[in-house]
């Protein structure tokens, strides 16, 4: 894709990671970012807080696992991504818009915590059936680490529109 | 600060984090980090390695302490940030020019690791002269959570030139 | 404010701008932009349009007048700002939730289209009564030009909620 | 590209833009921009200007043309594009980094200034040699219009590294 419009949002998970598989296997991490301003009021000195910024968001494959292993209710975040709409009808008819973040790069910030960092390895995926959780190694995303699990099945993993 | 210009990075960190502390007791944790982009081959069809671009960061007090804790040599980070410019000249009288990331933001990224993140809290600072190092609680940081330590003399940790 | 997500935009306005003055007469244009992404289709070769992103802008003062007088329908442009939410209820007391960018700097691309550029100049402003259109000159406008126009009913300019 | 550092920076033309065409025809405009942030003196309530960011970018083909004949030394700017780094030897041997910024999407900002806009249409080229300045459709660029006049030898108009 060209042409996208990437935002930077730093805030807090509203609830836990909610982890799901597509039926091909693919793991998708839904979430809701809180990012909540700050101003000076002039009169006092004080900075205090602004209205806060909602946004959903959606992260993919090996990434949404780490996603809900690693972050939960309240963790405070760093997300770059993807913004996106997506229209759809109620059960009335009506048309109604909402905006999405399809997340690129997801961290959990370091200003008021510290992290313990575990590096994963992908060669071996003991447990796992490769083809219903195909991980990494697709020609459609840049910075995968090319495996042999890789199948032609998993490559559904990457479609924008999620299957359920 | 109005206008300044921010900047997200994803990369890795070319060496571990080094943490200083002004003479004042402010932390200051320096680093580097690489990114590097891909791009698709069209005749292989795969996706090869582009030049990196480095960019040198400088992150402020409490969060210097948890990078340094935290992040090491090779870590994949997202960084945000104001990128800055500072002139000098060499021993020679030759003016040089050096660009760097005064970091608001900073986290492992979650896309080949997981993190366990243990959040700080900073009522009690034990072990500590709260006037040597004060932390948190300036009327410059929109973040802070007030402490009572919180003396002029800290404020000079929040000049955004290093003492050293 | 600190700790505002900012997001640069590039696309096309789907209409006039709409030019409005408060009661105070500080003059606010609205538009939205729709921003398409292109992808690659493999099979063919070919860049094909994806779905695009449609954001309300809103940008005040004296940078409202310039918008209203430069762009219209189909410019595309060049949008950088803050994004919001702004949550209501509509007459059934469903609650709606509304994303909009706070304009801090936008100007036609030059992708497609060449601009001859009109510097204005602020000092002098005939014809108009300067307390009822108070224009640049605020505490709260990093980039303003100070002018001793700027009164204290002036300031309601710069209230983020619209008073309409 | 993907994992490229995207940067949006607002700033005045230190310079007139510098046209040129590379030997196969393609234009390439390079310029400087200066980016001055504010800050507020708490003392004087005043804001003041920071220390500048200056910033060399490049910009290539039609919009390359567009720019030069649309802005000039002073002209205030809003572009966004990928931050890079180059790296050469000076006659003495000693290694330099320079950071540019690719251009992606540019234009005259709307803050201080007003602009008349004109849309190109590029269809026709009269007077224009279309094998030596090809413009516009290439498979590389998202964005273009496919003209019948693109050409192989175009394409090394797209080219990353400038061949001057």
């Amino acid at each position: 894709m060209a042409g996208e419009t990437t935002i930077t949002i730093v805030g807090n998970l509203t609830d836990d990671p909610e982890l799901r598989f597509t039926p091909s296997g693919a793991a998708v991490s839904n979430f809701r970012i809180a990012s909540t301003p700050r101003y000076l009021d002039r009169q006092s000195g004080d900075w205090r807080d602004g209205d806060p910024l909602f946004l959903a968001c959606n992260i993919w494959r090996d990434p949404a696992e780490n996603v809900a292993e690693s972050l939960k209710r309240g963790t405070r975040v760093i997300v770059t991504g993807r913004l996106r709409q997506r229209s759809y009808e109620t059960k009335e008819g009506e048309k109604r818009t909402v905006y999405e973040l399809e997340v690129d790069e997801i961290g959990p910030s370091l200003r008021y915590a510290r992290a313990k960092v575990m590096k994963l390895t992908r060669t071996a995926e003991p447990g796992r059936n490769a083809a219903a959780a195909p991980r990494g190694g697709s020609d459609d995303d840049p910075f995968s680490v090319p495996t042999p699990a890789s199948t032609t099945a998993g490559r559904s993993a990457l479609d924008d529109e999620p299957p359920f």
